[in-house]
């Protein structure tokens, strides 16, 4: 197993094998993560910018803890004071970037395709740490390792996401890694948050929250992203969302025995999942978040090996 | 001597021999500091967040240089960017930090006791980088060290503490930790920045700057924190405050000989402090700059040991 | 050869020996951002703070890249969080962050002679990362090495300089260098563009672009830079701009062959140049700013010698 090209941009590329390289790879920096010397040096001497046009403290603190810990220079740019705001192009931004010698980029911007455009324009690899409502591919990959660890397999299980699909490239990279692994997924979504062609997806579509939660493994609840719905609200109120399409400890009892709880985070406690069920003893949001930066460091290092 | 605690949250709770413990340390540190090369391997592959709820370019600095030069891996956080603006709990945001294997914390919160509160929740440790208007335990201990350094002993030493008391977690800090080592101290402040409750403080109150100034070694001027003290104005202008709460040359002679003058920072030059005293041969603002890096790294190095 | 300063403020101050001995340390830092590990530790255990009172994000990234590729603990401070918003003098600023034993600052700031300012009145080492009008020393320096990489020699050739020279200490540290290494120094700008005493420059002045691009070796386009003309405008759109002012193909025919195509960044494409003309075979853009880095480092690496 081995994978073989510059950049990851999403998991819909990714063959079986590949996502499993990358599964095995972060296990071993899983392991060192939890040595009392938390430090590699196989990107000793590399350069790795986190150029996030679009705001995300907690996936660029993972993504720089993941850099540092394997001893690169690890270098933060926001758009927020970036050049183009003074009119340059996104394409420019990178390549004077690239200029200095930087290896990887991790980006994360807005649009959608993104992080593919740049990694045709640039000789530096690309990870996508998010690109609009595309693909959110290390993501993907941190819920497949915690599910593994803790399911020891993929096949047959049965993963059902809930919530705001449509506008979730969490969702997307997790659908097209799933279906790869032999994973079944129901999908479960307000009307407004169904995508308009869900049929694309290849998923069961459920129909209510009780059928979507019915027997499954895993119970994947997405974040409501305002920010990313433009004006129209398509809910009441947090009241109101919990209600139809919330996660509380009742409905959890649906699902299989000893299901696994996710949520990308950050969470809105009472609105997408209740306190006793974020808090309680199937909730997997924080190993989530633990096996995230393992899962970067593979990626990063794998990239980086790449480059030769 | 030794300290045994996971955190530093206050002075309130330190005994005697633990401020001791934390200063020898910190002489130890302001050597490395002096030498060419300033580099110590202690923190080596550890993970220090500087998590600043608040901001404070300063402190932050100075954390981020004492965490750099023990060779951790620092992050910078700041809730500008972070989750909490999109609808997240504190404790979520710093659990989740605490998921990639943070070691040490360092927080700074406009709320009095987040530090004990976030502390309390999470088994990484928390140095409080000042909370609310409670605690600035490191403010403290650099006072201290500064005091030992020049004076050689604390016991039977008179400080006054002049300006804004009520809103100065400085102060308090100064307070339960100078009780400790037998200091004497004297506060002095306009009515409506002296505390209403002054008596649980344990401490002289004078009623003029002349009665505050008359035979103290050390002079500890606060900032006037126009941001902590909501919309009401304290006192008519600078010009007033520095007639009547201001110091300045004559002022300073009230004093015993070779006195200690001290101040946070940053100073409002003419309000708090005239020029000529600040730039002055009494002035150790900038001894208290330079002993906070070392107080920092001792601290951090403290904590961290305890981790085992 | 050799630069026994303490600083680096300016171009204008340097001997040609002194310009030439920092492009030949440059020359060894390139080499080593070509290597598969670009990692020194000549500044190992020095802290070098960038403290930038303007916002540049790619002036901050390059010097944070070369601080970091040299060894040294590189902190960022930028103005927007800072104290002098709580009313600190920039003096005290500085000295606070000395006093933290800061080895050097490279100091970016709207006022001209902010940088002079503040190297007189501290121990630590200044390197000018701009200071309004005034100076922007090692732009011009990776400008001149990116001749001399290009020319094989700096005498007798000809430089157009071209735009808004009035509000551009790129020009002005270009101008004074490149008189030092016998480099004929052409200007062509819009008439507000232009400084009112141009007599000082001892340059020729062109009346049209065809005047200004006749015959020359390299082609500097600087660029409009309009958050710093106050409200007024100096020119109707960035069509009639471009028009008149700007580079296409057919003028680049007008210079000498192979002439090398310069821009301090970033380009605002249509206006000061063409696309055609950005991205084709004459443009050195990007070998600018690659060389920016290892100039940069250069002059780290000498200013942190001179300390001893």
């Amino acid at each position: 197993m081995s994978y073989k090209h510059k950049d990851l941009l999403g998991t819909r590329e990714l063959s079986r094998d590949e996502i499993l390289f990358f599964l095995d790879s972060a296990k071993e920096f899983k392991n060192l993560n939890n040595q009392s010397i938390k430090k590699s040096d196989n990107l000793r001497g590399k350069t790795v910018i986190n150029a996030f046009f679009e705001n995300s403290t907690r996936t660029r603190i993972s993504f720089e803890t993941a850099a540092k810990r394997l001893g690169a220079d690890a270098i933060n740019f926001s758009a927020a004071q970036s050049s183009t705001k003074k009119g340059e192009t996104l394409i420019d931004t990178i390549r004077n970037m690239e200029a200095m010698k930087t290896d990887i980029f991790v980006v994360r911007h807005e649009c959608s395709g993104s992080a593919e455009f740049i990694a045709k324009n640039t000789d530096a690899s690309i990870v996508n740490g998010g690109d609009g409502l595309n693909e959110h591919p290390t993501q993907a990959l941190l819920d497949l390792f915690t599910i593994r660890e803790n399911k020891g397999k993929f096949e047959g299980l049965n993963v059902a996401i809930i919530g705001d699909i449509e506008h979730s490239r969490v969702a997307r990279s997790n659908i097209w890694a799933m279906h790869k692994l032999g994973i079944n997924v129901r999908l479960f979504a307000p009307p407004m948050m169904m995508p308009h062609r869900v049929e694309v997806f290849e998923c069961e579509v459920a129909k209510t929250m009780e059928e979507a939660l019915d027997g499954v493994d895993v119970i994947m609840m997405l974040r409501i992203q305002l920010e990313r719905q433009g004006g129209a609200v398509a809910f009441p109120s947090g009241r109101e969302y919990s209600k139809f399409f919330g996660l509380n400890k009742n409905r959890v009892k649906l699902a299989n025995p000893n299901p696994l709880i996710f949520h990308p985070g950050p969470i809105n406690r009472g609105v997408e999942i209740n306190s006793d069920v974020a808090d309680g003893e199937h909730s997997f949001v924080l190993n989530q978040v633990e096996n995230g930066v393992a899962v970067r460091m593979a990626v990063l290092d794998i990239l980086n090996k790449n480059r030769g």
